[in-house]
């Protein structure tokens, strides 16, 4: 598919068809077009758990529920998915390489970073996931697992503690679906959100 | 372009050629094509600063100059860049957001997020716009502002306090480039960073 119709047609996508399966090369696919996301010093510290048997995506979701979920048939319509990946990052990763010699910051300081790159950057392979999963024709949908679910998500799947699930991608053939209510929202202004040369002064704030 | 294609040819280019501005309608598809990100309950809390204009850019340069950045040429090949683009992200509203009725989250509590989402959406701003750049052709590097430099950027552009950069794009044709010392490393092997339907023991740490 062209790149700007993967863009055009990018969304969140809430329901599968339960009797699609996905065929292995197209997990692989996926799972593969995300580890070629840019990472800050090509650290790559991360790492992406791939569940597509019935009994490791039943112990996702049971692991992880929460009531929020239960709303409007949210997780109904997610447990049809045939894939899920978790997303996870490795803060020690960054700290380590940056503080190789051709980065030379041996003091493992966190304050030399403006943000959590290692996050960041594991949010990127998930997006290039979800972008691939788009150009294949499927539907995929992002989303946090609860701070207070993350020990029981860690402890279920053997998660060593220096990782952190950044998020969550569920894959598949598209199927019933209902679109975020969020949405209802529409997109903020362009000129609110765009500043040329300068801050604009009232409406960008 | 294909959507692989552009997954393949996907890398950071550290040096442009400065005799090729970059049309004013392409600027645009780039900026507007990042607005197409997902957010966590279409929050859109994020804000980007587009540099065009020469003064602007040398202003851009100068106030986030840090010694880290004279290394090797790094700053000349990328002061070569006719566009720059600061994606910075905006954590009041995501707070704000999730404390409406249908989020319900209203006491505003950082601890509900298990990583923090304005900056990860941001960031996938940035891709998409990193990933059109790619599409149309040209070269693009992204890359942080030094802590310590942030508050005279801040300063310089009018930038209100509640917004944080979470990284800068540079964009252009692409000129004499040097490619980054930290792809020596190479890719990670796949076996060490995806693990299906559990933790892989050893390699995986």
């Amino acid at each position: 598919m062209e790149f700007d119709e993967v863009i055009r047609r990018r969304r969140m996508v809430r329901g599968y068809d339960p009797d699609r399966p996905l065929p292995p090369e197209l997990v692989d696919k996926i799972v593969r077009h995300g580890l070629r996301a840019p990472s800050a010093g090509f650290s790559q510290g991360w790492s992406f758990l791939v569940l597509t048997e019935p009994a490791d995506r039943e112990l996702y979701w049971s692991v992880t529920a929460s009531p929020e979920f239960e709303a409007d048939g949210w997780l109904d319509r997610m447990r049809t998915a045939p894939l899920i990946v978790v997303a996870l990052s490795n803060k020690s990763a960054y700290l380590d390489r940056y503080a190789e010699k051709d980065k030379g910051w041996a003091d493992r300081d966190e304050n030399r970073w403006p943000v959590p790159y290692w996050d960041i950057d594991t949010g990127f392979a998930a997006l290039l996931m979800h972008l691939t999963a788009v150009n294949e024709g499927l539907g995929s949908c992002f989303f946090g697992i609860p701070p207070v679910r993350i020990p029981d998500f860690m402890a279920a799947f053997g998660v060593p503690a220096e990782f952190n699930p950044v998020g969550v991608l569920t894959v598949g053939y598209r199927g019933t679906d209902k679109r975020s209510p969020s949405l209802k929202r529409g997109h903020r202004p362009v000129d609110d959100v765009v500043h040329h040369g300068r801050w604009a002064s009232a409406a960008g704030v």
